[in-house]
């Protein structure tokens, strides 16, 4: 008989309802919910008993875009696959999707291989993968059909980066077509990375070279227009849009126009730009290049536009775009020329929470917390039902989350392979307890429980917010 | 020890979740869903297995706009609360929220102890009450905080009828105001009625008397400009706002943007209004009078933006507007003047196979279908987590529901207490089969087993989408 | 031979070419204009010689909204027919359009004759009038083509001042289906009065008598809503709408809105609007006072839009609605209750030099001043093409400008008959030195010349923005 | 003493004036405007009197947009400047500006200097120039300030066209850059030809090679998206921006919201947009070919959009686009390969008829005809006040027009050299009589009287619709 483990007296939150009620575990996945006061729920009996009463219980946490062990910039970013999912277990996320990279002008198939065999047995929870195509032609269009039937359902372009990742119009219209062809999802880095590098070489011959100016010369108006183009190539295309790392205000008003319409079209943000700001870029010293990534921070006022295009799914999915590099001989790159730093900020330890903190300040609701951190990711990315909920037939990714803890954010205190925290000092109240990885703790009261190797690679279905 | 029902192999459907689960339900409550392959299913017992295998299983409907029993016109809405609520366990509907009157010059709470009078001991499935002022001043404003005190929570007005219902805009700022102190919701109908009025004359004078000239007079515009009045009366107010019946694309569009700016509004529209248009208006003979009701029908382009408005939540909630009135004796009292027939339509027992149709023809998905007929009505009005969802601890109000039987609406063969059908001879595919109150069956494979006086009055909490 | 005026060597400006030209007068009437340095010019001889070197030669300008001799909160403006219309030749202004009322419960004619009374032999410079429909019922209907067809083409109707000059929407819609028959412009109060009579009571009895809070009560949201709602109503009946004293930015947005759909709708403000703000209404002791008029004055924020919505067509004409009291005596009447405040201030004097201010400012350019102030105006109110402009034909009504004068505005200086000055104080570039009225010479090098009757009553056609 | 003309007793028609004036010509130039039947006008005398009794006297019009002797798709455009200017006269255009082509990889001067050969000597009208950019990098910046300086104060840049004329988003910016600095106005061909481009060679692939599938290939939302980028980057330069030849009721809409937002944004069209259709590249057998331009013709329903884009100053322009090619060895060379067929229709001769027409049919006002047509590309291209108007001062470039002429366009009557009319057969009511040329009769009542060689270039300031 298999093992059974049983949540009893906590308040299950999903994306869509908030029950007090016990949750069976047979195995690996949800056998059951019964009401707590329930004869039924009585009646169980268990190998393992978690007593979650004056806790929330809630679907483990869903990040649908992270970069770990990846090579940027002429560095790697510093989140091995083994230390970035314990971190993320630590956090109260049990799946991660992490991005397989195209080396320019080979095979699909050759840069997923390489991120396989990075991945297989190091993490600590569950992973996928989408696939950013750095260089869209004819052998990459077929390939795209092939990933798709094998779980790799969505892929990622470019429009910054020139002479990196960055694709033009035209093999963007392709690389839609083919996804309105076989299902797949267009994810759009939306910058006018064109014009941005002109503005960047004429930052750097002015004698503008430090970190604030990464922000200054990456335009909200330039995130907003590739956009809005990208949104109307997909219009030609016929094919769905998920925009990620949305940062402007105008970027949104661009999403809210395009769903009030009714087009497929759908966007991500990320923590770092609800709660942090140009005033961290402008930080004296070079502390500033803790937070370069890219779209960049933008100033505090384009905040309350992210917490309102949350509330009314402008936004649906918050991921953390999770990619540390180290302050010390990495940030560092970039003194004196703030085109040198890595892009990209440590944060997949603090997602869970720092929503749950946007739940204690009253920017939602805690169903909606739920909804974008872990319901939205797994539907927007083909892995529910078995992921981002807890429901009969789910996995067993389940955290035991205590709303009334307090806790300090500090790089002293995470388990990120990274010498800073870009929110160091920060107070949050509200902590994962327990977490449940199909049916493994592996987060016990605060211990880690779990092993490298546990996590296993989950082949995804095509998007299911679409008919 | 309570009685037992379980229901076997069917897909549980909530606005949430699409999942192969048993529901156990003790008592009047569901007390679990199980995986129905697990060991925990496989072991329970119950008095009553209903086999689903096929099925949906999906919570009863939610029929937030009724007028049972409404005198109007000069005759009387032509079901009783006995014959309308045995109706609505028909289609598959389990609670219903109707609208009590205050008569015009009186207080609040004779009119609701009329209302009252009238529902209790008559009902087959459970219901609540609106309170329409038809009379705002010092007095009601007061009793409104009571009335919420006591479960009627939400409170409609009108912005057509003068002389009838209609508020000035005076009237509505102040009721306004009262309810975004107490947490009351305002619902309403959002026509400018002082010009219809005027174009209502003229075309009387000028001899257009027939039924679709009910439907010219009653303009787009003057809906649309009405919702957007009501909308910035609500700002000035800091009140939420519930649009009912809303039939204009230009309303929608009002809606949308209001939506979009992350206003509380909340808009409804009706099966009708998605399904028939001013072609019905515009049968010949006096059949048109069967269609006339206000909002009026509108011309068939608008219903794209309707189900557009609907998959992307600028309405949230599809309820009946059920009025019915016979053709032989009510409607015929307008013949030779359009003015004069009453105003509304049958449908309480025809909501959810619409919109189960709308299913079948790609309209909406199933969960959305759930969504805006059970889950966000209940919400909407208070009455979650009791009514519109099937988890741990809700009500048992289930409806095993067969999405391949095919029926043809009609006169002949509805429950309803009215001479015709407005969908007479339309063909649908999707029935309610076996209908569950409290866990009491009140329809089993389609035959009533209910009784009149089983349904119970519930009270309401205050609209569950505030912060 | 009729007596022969020339202007030599100014620049000409008017709404469409700036030129250097002289200016040939015949009678009353402009009969050439000829290149400065042409034969021509040189051959030209005259009875009066006027040299304009360095100065501008403009259009004298159209004030299409003032206020004279005007009945209203129990005391009457100050300025008389003979010493408003003086104070506006001064000013450079030599039309201006007044508001007959008709008097509630009366013809429009009585109210008429009562006006034409008051103006008689009393102008210094020419004058029509607009038509206050306070009272719209059947007879009045029939009165307005009358009044069309003797020159009196516009309407103006209030959706404030309930119980005063408050018309209900079906009596605006059936105003303006007839203006839409009879060619007519139908001139709007745009303010929610029923709306603000509450929140006027409310804040009386909740102890906020001060100037400042009859700015907060008149809500920029409920200007607003009733232009939205006017706007709707107009295209209801087919007709023209021209909005009077805008100042709200989110009014600016309706009307802009409705010019790109390209509807007949048109927008006036004011210089008030455009130059002083709710800092003026909140200033210390009762002094606010001075400043309260309806719409009211806005936060400072309001006037980008107002200037941006002149620039780029959205408003189209400024007037005064010139409707001066006196501090002492008048508008100390609501001392202790702000609702006693008789609306109006004084302007018709300063409107030419501020607009010419808002040239040096940079908000306009030189012809735009002219069309703003003079041109559009007269085609507006079917004054053209005798007035607003300099072109062979047009009456003589011309202006030497002065762009170099500096003056500082002060009720010491100026000459209407009122005890202060909205403008105290502030300093202006540019003023009219000598001001022909129909080839008369009414101001001469900052000398009154003119006098009581010589102004006439001027017919006018109908709007020619219309087709 | 200078020759003198005076034409008399004609409708003197402006972009702001409807006057009965007649109108004295000393030399090249306007001397003086006179109302007809005043004592000044009655006392001229002259060399030559043209009687314009019952015709319309109107400033000659301003095409800006012209493309003689371009070399284009491995041909060249079929009007030279003798037959294109000659054409210009014949339809009442007394200025032109045409395109200079910067040959890729070289110098502006080289482009500039070989159009100044083409031109010199061989107009008929006057002539002036814009700049083709079609490489923009550091020389090319440098060279447009010294273009300013001397009167070639615009340039063109392409997001057409891949491998030909266009330019990268950065280098668009660096265009925008140097004219926000220098005074230049950008215009852009707006389309997304990197996407298009996809869409042709998919089309070819599939077979569709038909001329019908040039429009459907370059589709409106992709010249929208296009217009919409070139107005951020705009914003981000800080610099005007002129937008070329819009066809696309979208497009329209993203110059109506820049407009409402003040940006400096302007918009022309012609007249194939405007009387033309799909249905004419849909003509059977290869005679769609006659219709290929881009951007290219749309469908009928896009017509209504860009007339009230004019009525409503979303438009500013009416130019051609000319750019004739002969059906015979020319549209030839794309027989089955619409891709191959250059692009260019003719229409110099045509356009103050075809819009006179427009007048008669109700689409625009007499004064907005002239503003399109001739006062505004005049003012925008820096041409005022010497052209586009009939003022004191300005050259003296006027056309007796007779607003009751009737004639059927055909290529068997019209003056261009080219072997087809894009109109054959239409009827048209309005025609030029009499054209003068800086004061020489270039046509004289139907006879073409003027020279090769009587136009002279025009040095251009900047945009004076700029502050």
């Amino acid at each position: 008989m298999t093992r059974r483990t049983v949540i009893r007296g906590g308040l299950v939150i999903t994306a869509a309802e908030e029950t007090y009620a016990d949750v069976l575990v047979e195995g690996g996945t949800i056998a059951a919910l019964a009401a707590s006061d329930s004869d039924c729920a009585r009646a169980w009996t268990a190998d393992r008993t978690i007593d979650a009463t004056g806790k929330y219980v809630i679907p483990g946490g869903v990040d649908g875009h992270t970069h770990l062990d990846l090579p940027f910039g002429g560095t790697s970013s510093s989140d091995t696959f083994e230390t970035g999912t314990r971190a993320a277990a630590w956090g109260g996320t049990t799946t991660i999707v992490d991005f397989a990279v195209q080396p320019r002008g080979r095979a699909l198939r050759e840069g997923l291989d390489a991120w396989h065999a990075k991945a297989e047995g190091q993490c600590a929870v569950d992973y996928a993968f989408h696939m950013i195509l750095s260089d869209v032609n004819e052998g990459v269009l077929k390939e795209m059909d092939l990933l798709v039937g094998e779980g790799v359902t969505s892929f990622k372009l470019f429009m910054a980066y020139p002479g990196v990742f960055y694709s033009d119009d035209g093999q963007i219209l392709r690389a839609m077509q083919r996804a309105s062809g076989n299902g797949g999802l267009i994810m759009m880095h939306a910058e006018n990375g064109i014009a941005i590098d002109v503005l960047v070489e004429q930052a750097l011959a002015a004698g503008r070279t430090d970190p604030r100016h990464h922000g200054e010369v990456r335009k909200a108006l330039l995130e907003a227009e590739a956009t809005h183009r990208a949104i109307q190539l997909a219009r030609v295309a016929g094919s769905p849009l998920y925009v990620v790392h949305v940062s402007a205000q105008e970027a949104v008003a661009e999403l809210a126009q395009a769903r009030t319409a009714g087009l497929p079209v759908f966007g991500e943000t990320c923590p770092q730009y609800l709660f942090l700001s140009t005033d961290n870029l402008a930080e004296p010293g070079f502390e500033g290049a803790k937070y370069v990534c890219s779209t960049p921070l933008r100033p505090r006022e384009h905040q309350a536009a992210l917490w309102r295009g949350l509330r009314t799914d402008a936004l649906q999915v918050v991921s953390t775009d999770h990619c540390p590099f180290c302050f010390a001989g990495q940030k560092e790159l970039g003194r004196g020329d703030f085109s040198k730093i890595p892009n990209g900020l440590p944060g997949i330890e603090n997602r869970m929470d720092l929503l749950h903190q946007a739940v204690v300040d009253g920017h939602l609701t805690r169903r909606r917390w739920i909804e974008i951190a872990c319901a939205a990711p797994a539907r927007m990315f083909g892995l529910a039902p078995r992921k981002g909920t807890i429901a009969p037939g789910a996995d067993a990714d389940i955290v035991v989350y205590d709303p009334q803890a307090r806790q300090t954010l500090s790089a002293r205190t995470h388990h990120m392979n990274v010498d800073y925290s870009a929110y160091e000092g920060k107070e949050i109240t509200g902590q994962a307890e327990t977490v449940l990885s199909r049916g493994d703790v592996v987060i016990d009261r605060r211990t880690f429980t779990g092993r490298a190797g546990h996590g296993r690679y989950i082949p995804r279905t095509t998007c299911q917010y679409l008919p």
